[in-house]
């Protein structure tokens, strides 16, 4: 029976047979215990010498790291693994004997392991991480289909942008001039207009010279849009989608937050709903706590991690100055000066993982806008449509995927978080 | 109670509120149609004059196509709605409207709709095909995670191209040249000996001055990517996995495939297995049928047609000359002229959907590969230390998302199958 480690709990017992890699290895003399992975899962093989024919044995000795073999034994039940099962092994088919395998279980510099990218994500660690961002990924296809939302995938390869193109990847396409798309916001407000509810999810790009442990090129964004939801629904959603994400990780990936060692307690109280401050007050918090930050100034990562330390679940940000956010978002009816928008800080240093906002559904201040932002009016014809044709309230959020898995797995550093990271100097493998 | 049109089957008899657009309207003097559509579906609105305010019956007289409204009203079953519903209007609160609304109900000609493709989306079809594409991408997450495969998402921006650059986007990667990725295909495979069983599920480019109806310049692509599985294994997953797209589909989709008029008698028979012919038996088919193709050759459009006519489920060719195919493929052991692939055509007319194949797992042949195609060893080192480090006997496939979409909705040409196409000469809207 040829079966793969995630599933030897249905065949205690029985003799199954599993391509595998070995991962490590120790001997007695008399017993060879062979810890080995198939990408499903971890289980470590017992040889016992006296049990199996002498040339097994010796087979078996020269297994180095990362070896490759098919691997026949009987699966027992032990409460001692963390899988909850090992092998009796009665038999190895050897496929390679692995040399120098350049990864070994000492200590290996970042940029090392960085070009070794395609082998490190064989490490237990960079598996548990990996795993998670999975389950991530799953759940966030979950909460929205539970919720009818429909999946439309707005464009990559864009005309322009309406937030500059300083930072956007260039192309010529064809005759024309193309920018690799940094959000589908535009175009899902379009899509909210015919679908109701949408969500997108896909790889964004940004052209920045940053390199803080934040910060990727290339990373997955999350963008829901919809019809006839106004900021406070928004938050609601957000919150739940959050709880979603969480709660999802917390019941399905046990065993891989074992593996990093994550503290789960502040996880465990992510629950709708989370803590609310407005703009405002979070300037009063970082002022009396002797930040130097005046009203109409952006937070910075320090003021973020200063704000998230005084709650214990992510908490909203809400009602930013009008100036310092995007063209697009409504301003407060009673006080235009500030915008009904929201940043989620997540806790513990993690920083903003959400910014969204209800969105400009009158179309002469959205006019305004693009005059005020020197906007092209051709280039974006199609979005003032959508204000002309049906204008309805509407709001949105973007979720960036990294940030989240970050958070969730308590990863200092984005770029551990995606399977083969595009950082400012590094486009290998 | 505000609700959508989706949910008024559980608030029959009820009063509800729901945000609409306009869609059109009839009247007969003393009763008002109103087809009302709210992203999640279509609902007949059915306003009585005498039992309404006099203000309400002239405020849906001013409503024009595509004006935006709230509209209150009983919900009431009705076994002539294609819904099954309607709803008797008691009141109706106008946000906007719209004036000049650019797509009526008469004919348009594409490229105006694609003009106009922001509006065009909102249409009956557009929206049915669109809906159709969401269950798709839904049906192919729920596949691959009820197998436990583990969702990687490979790079968009990639330094070099194992199969050419000339149709590649390229762009400046800060001092470096990056191209768009056409295939995540390699790093799946380095992910596959990390997680077993993975998948990709992304955008990918294909810089060609084709027009034909089967091309996209930006298209989706799914890429599967399996440990320890051989060619006959890949085959019987691909079978199982169109399968449960068309049947999921058929199942949750009536409505959609009743708008698009599609004739459902071929989808409901794709059921696993299906018909494989090979590559030999293909070309003397086509000879038998007067094509001028000789053995070496690859096939076109109308070939692959031809062929899908013998059939009535999709068909597997196999075992393609390994001189015409990727250099990563491996050579039947048997027959090292033609190698361990097939490629999946759809019936009906709509070609290949699937490409897959064995990969060669020999490090020595795959380096022969490398020289005979000059190949950039620098650049693809990463991928030959998958065949130093443990390799196994592994296999893949890639299935086109907007061709997949274009033969379940019998839709002839690719571009109505994505939200916002691009096209040899369309990056607009
Ligand atoms: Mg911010
Ligand atoms: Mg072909």
């Amino acid at each position: 029976m040829k079966i793969t480690i995630a599933e030897v709990g249905r065949y205690v017992g029985q003799e199954v047979t599993i391509g595998t890699w070995l991962y490590n290895k120790r001997s007695s003399g008399k017993i060879q215990f062979l810890q080995l992975r198939d990408g499903t899962g971890f289980i470590q093989g017992v040889m016992v010498k006296k049990e199996v024919p002498p040339e097994v044995w010796e087979a078996a000795k020269e297994l180095t790291q990362e070896s490759s073999l098919y691997v026949t034994g009987v699966v027992r039940e032990d409460e001692r693994a963390p899988s909850g099962y090992e092998l009796s092994v009665t038999d190895i088919d050897v496929i390679q004997i692995a040399e120098n395998y350049p990864i070994t279980p000492k200590e290996h510099g970042t940029e090392f392991l960085m070009d070794h990218r395609h082998l490190w994500i064989r490490s237990k660690r960079q598996h548990a991480l990996l795993t998670i961002r999975h389950h991530i990924i799953q759940a966030i296809h979950d909460f929205f289909n539970k919720e009818n939302f429909v999946k439309v995938d707005p464009p990559i390869l864009t005309p322009t942008s309406a937030e500059g193109t300083t930072s956007l990847f260039h192309t010529k396409y064809f005759d024309e001039d193309a920018y690799l798309s940094q959000s589908g916001q535009l175009y899902m407000e379009a899509a909210a207009m015919a679908f109701g509810k949408v969500y997108s999810f896909g790889p964004t790009f940004r052209a920045e010279k940053s390199k803080t442990r934040r910060h990727l090129i290339e990373f997955w964004m999350v963008e829901p849009e919809m019809a006839f939801v106004d900021h406070e629904e928004n938050l609601q959603i957000q919150e739940r989608f959050v709880t979603h994400i969480v709660q999802t990780v917390l019941k399905n990936c046990r065993q891989e937050l074992a593996v990093l060692e994550r503290d789960t307690t502040l996880l465990e109280k992510v629950e709708a709903p989370f803590p609310r401050i407005t703009y405002d007050q979070a300037i009063q918090l970082l002022q009396d706590k002797g930040h130097d930050i005046k009203w109409g100034e952006d937070f910075g990562a320090p003021d973020e991690t200063a704000i998230a330390e005084e709650f214990d679940k992510p908490v909203f940000i809400t009602r930013y100055p009008t100036e310092i956010k995007a063209f697009y978002m409504k301003p407060d009816p009673d006080r235009p000066e500030v915008v009904l928008c929201a940043d989620l800080i997540a806790p513990e240093g993690y920083g903003e993982i959400i910014g969204g906002s209800q969105r400009i559904d009158d179309p002469v201040l959205l006019e305004q806008r693009f005059e005020q932002h020197q906007l092209s009016r051709e280039a974006y014809q199609w979005y003032l449509d959508l204000r002309q044709y049906g204008t309805v309230p509407h709001s949105g959020f973007g979720l960036g995927l990294e940030r989240t898995v970050a958070w969730i797995t308590g990863t200092k550093h984005v770029r551990e978080t995606i399977p083969f990271p595009r950082l400012l100097n590094r486009l290998y493998p």
